[in-house]
């Protein structure tokens, strides 16, 4: 079947149940950000590949809203298929729910699958259609009979993340959860957030690329917790580990029952914003307590085992980059490579990394104009030679047991214009300036941002997105509360306060389209300082461990508290990665490379 | 009678009117920052002369609330009075809530005067009160009867600021509040803040020490506008004025009969955090729109008109400054000079030029040490003898017809530490730093403010207040809502984005109890600069005009970018004021003050 083929077979559904048009989002039953590949119904149904979009389908007409970052990428998929592009943040494009709105006369219904959007959506959504006299209704899931080579549920194996790398036992996790159950007069609490599952329980898995979570829910009582997952998934390992900590296991799918079973009016914690309404109306009965999921926010302060784990896994994935920035400064323009073969061989020398799992992310590896594109990927058509001149963009990341890394080098291949470097070394500086804040406990990343974007705005410029985000441990990539961004926005949490412990990237950037992309990324943790009457001193520790690429680097432009604050660094990652390194060419390429300016 | 007599007069009226404890606010009926004599209630009744507290009177026992600016004065003040001092924001210490509902048993009632708390805070306190079944009685003001030289209610005339000063004529702001009003569903709109007033209606006074407003209140129908006001403070050039934009005179008294006359079910346009409950009670049959004082943000941004002036006004003013400097710096350790005789110096000077009407607040001219103290005020008995070495630090201000100042200047008297250059040197970085920022639109106060308090939190010091505030126009020198501040309070609006036309002070410090007191305020208009693919780019202007005491200044400490800012500063000084000295010596000297460093 064909696109055209797929839209039609949608609409003869359609018409069976009398629905006007339906709201496909990409999304799955867990709030996820990165969805299994059973999920992508959007994709399928309309052939846009992209990570983000929403497609609308009426009887006559259908249209897909996507952001900025696909709008070149969705006409191509989109074109042939009939399906409008919708272009999100430009002027005159309509809301989702307006353009749904439009499609349906009173009277007539739309439907969305109850499985795939939160409770809160589809309650603004129903208030939204009813002003128009339309009405909601949860269709289910229809692909399940339409996309006849659906990839199953994945099946991955979960696995048990011991203390020494969890650093907290599932035991203090649950009282830690239970306390704010109480506080917040629950009883019972219900969780569909997968990373924040794996978090509790102390397991992985397989079930997302590149997110090591178990696609699964939990529901914790007063002094029981359930685990809703797929039996094929939990060896007697992880089913010992966890009855040792008092939590029980059933069915992925018995969930509604188990949400039925519910005494009436018994007061249950959900955050209705990721919870789905399928869910929260199989638990109806419940008295719903709006509350954030607990382990949200806990998790994003890492412990001190999490913390030591973290710097063991940035030593090695900072080992791996720099082989890769040695292997790429000697052979590009005699060895053939192109973005493909350097993601290729960078993810092979983060293979000979102990306890390496996956990477964390597509590897964004991109070379001249193609680094301009924020979110590139390269595909077998766009793979460009990488050649020896020019800027070379490379944003990875990966799994291990000692956690999740996220790093981004830009380097120089040889010759590299005055401009480039101009902008290199302004986000250096950006760069450098965030990572060596010195800060009063109560600060947000909206009160910090600035340090990083104003380099980049005193030229004029800005990248087009958050300075950093959160990381997660051995979960996902991206991960709140906390962030570095300068507005506030609705659904994020730029207000939260930084706390000791939490682990946020650094990544300013610049990009000026159709000619380079410059992106420098270290992680920070968060620390406290000196305490004095004037408060609690917050600072930053980098953990990133590789050198910044010198050949960019404009020292003039840099004051010397900067140059300083760089020499520092280099100092670090020479003193760590040295002894690792074995070649007497590669030692002395690298120290070199973290000479001070 | 002394204050043990004012309290047990104070007391036998509770009796009678059996009130078991009664609240005595800083407060007047127009939610002022300043009050005139005729409100300080609490003053005369504890003998406290601070500018913030609040007096709780009991049966047997009494306390004053007040912060730490004044913890020191007020211990001293209330000697001997019986009147237990409370510190507010040091651990232990009650709200002024809990503690008045402890000096009550259930069934009892605690008094207040609603015609100085603002709706919202009656409606608080009841509620809390209520909790523990007490009520909360409306006393009226008691102290008519009992404080018998009380100073009358001001009589300041009225007087009209031409468009030439105020830029926009009263119909068009009246048009612009309307428009508010409409949009917000109401038909009339009452209120009694004094510099929204003035603003609205381009007339001033002096019915508050050095803030020329005029008590008042305003009421603004749809089609009509009455000012309530003392006939005797209008004269017919003002009664004119007003007559031809449309705005009808009452007496100041006869707005509760006007509110009480409101048809049944009007929409009233109030923000109950304004305005007092006396006057919502007197409304109760009319339904009340909460909003905002559109006047509040609307004057926040000035036309420019105002802008212009207010440049004039900073000339003024910073030859001023200027001369004082010049006169400190030739004249100490030779002529006796002392606090007070230097503050009455300055606004000696200050009346020389034209258009100066008072000062905008009382100055503070703080020697050594006493400037560790933010809000010191020089008294007789603490008067410190100026001499030549160290530092004063001198922030004062003015009104004009061309506007509101405020500068703060410190000046090296002979011989300074290094520790205190150091100290100067990082807030001179600090003031330039925030002066100089380039910014996205949509930034607020907390976006930016660490770029004026990073280098004092890099010393591991804070300044315990705001970066800065927003000034009004020939009105209130602290004016809201545009700020620089690092958190995020309840009451004021540090997530105000920064709008072309705010003029906000950029006044970082250092204060080392019991040692010195550092700091240098420039007030800043914002401006647009340019929009491009990325947005709208804004940038701020320094309107004060005056030398920074490169006396104090390390240079080396400074980057080569900041002292590229001090340097044009000084270039901008010097242009602007060497053709306003005349005297040669005088000139010589401002030139070699503005030196580039």
């Amino acid at each position: 079947m064909n696109v055209v083929e797929r839209l039609g077979a949608f609409r003869a559904r359609m018409e069976k149940e009398r629905i006007a048009a339906v709201i496909v989002p990409t999304a799955d039953a867990h709030a996820s950000e990165y969805l299994a590949d059973h999920f992508k119904t959007r994709q399928w149904l309309c052939g846009f590949t992209g990570s983000a979009g929403t497609l609308v389908v009426g009887r006559a007409e259908a249209a897909l809203f996507t952001d900025g970052r696909y709008f070149i990428q969705a006409e191509r998929q989109l074109a042939g298929s009939g399906v409008t592009l919708m272009r999100m943040g430009t002027a005159g494009t309509p809301s989702v729910e307006a353009y749904v709105s439009g499609l349906c006369a009173a009277g007539e219904t739309v439907g969305v699958d109850f499985s795939v959007i939160s409770a809160q959506y589809a309650q603004e959504l129903e208030a939204e259609l009813a002003g128009g006299g339309i009405a909601l209704r949860d269709t289910g899931d229809w692909f399940a009979g339409l996309w006849t080579d659906r990839p199953p549920m994945p099946q991955a194996k979960a696995f048990v993340l011991e203390e020494a790398y969890a650093g907290r036992s599932v035991e203090s996790k649950l009282a830690q959860i239970r306390a704010a159950m109480r506080e917040a007069g629950a009883r019972v609490h219900v969780s569909n957030v997968l990373d924040e599952i794996a978090w509790t329980l102390n397991v992985r898995g397989g079930d997302v690329l590149n997110t090591p979570v178990v696609m699964s829910y939990l529901m914790i009582g007063e002094a029981d917790a359930t685990w809703f997952v797929d039996a094929g998934k939990v060896d007697e390992t992880v089913a010992s580990a966890l009855a040792a900590a008092g939590v029980t296991l059933r069915g992925y799918d018995e969930i509604d029952a188990a949400l039925a079973a519910i005494e009436p009016g018994t007061p249950v914690m959900i955050d209705k914003r990721r919870l789905t309404a399928r869910l929260c109306a199989a638990m109806a009965q419940a008295t719903a307590v709006q509350h954030e999921n607990p382990a949200f926010r806990i998790k994003a302060i890492k412990n001190d085992v999490e913390l030591a784990n973290l710097r063991a896994a940035h030593i090695k994935d900072g080992l791996a980059v720099t082989r890769l920035m040695y292997w790429l400064k000697q052979n590009v323009g005699k060895l053939p490579m192109t973005e493909i073969s350097v993601s290729d061989y960078l993810l092979k020398l983060r293979r000979e990394q102990t306890h390496f799992i996956s990477p964390s992310f597509d590897t964004i590896c991109a070379y001249r104009a193609n680094a301009a594109m924020m979110h590139y990927k390269a595909t077998p058509e766009s793979d460009a030679a990488v050649e020896a001149s020019d800027l070379l963009l490379i944003d990875s990341g990966a799994q291990y047991l000692e956690g999740t890394t996220d790093i981004t080098r830009t380097f120089a291949l040889g010759e590299v214009q005055q401009e480039q470097k101009m902008h290199f070394t302004a986000v250096l500086c950006s760069m450098l300036n965030l990572a060596n804040a010195k800060f009063l406990y109560g600060c947000t990343g909206i009160g910090l941002d600035i340090l990083a974007r104003g380099p980049i705005w005193d030229m004029g410029i800005d990248y087009r997105c958050g300075t950093g985000h959160g990381v997660g441990y051995l979960l996902s990539v991206h991960e709140g509360p906390n962030s570095f961004r300068w507005y506030k926005s609705a659904t994020r949490n730029e207000d939260t306060v930084l706390e000791a412990g939490m682990v946020t990237t650094d990544e300013p950037g610049v990009y000026i389209e159709g000619s380079h992309g410059i992106r420098t990324e270290n992680e920070l943790v968060c620390h406290k300082l000196e305490e004095n009457e004037y408060g609690q001193f917050m600072g930053f520790e980098v953990i990133t461990c590789a050198p910044i690429d010198l050949d960019a680097v404009i020292p003039e432009q840099m004051t010397a508290r900067q140059r300083g604050w760089l020499n520092d660094y280099h100092v670090f990652v020479r003193e760590t990665l040295l002894p690792l390194l074995e070649a007497q060419e590669e030692k002395d390429w690298l120290v070199h490379a973290t000479r001070a300016i």
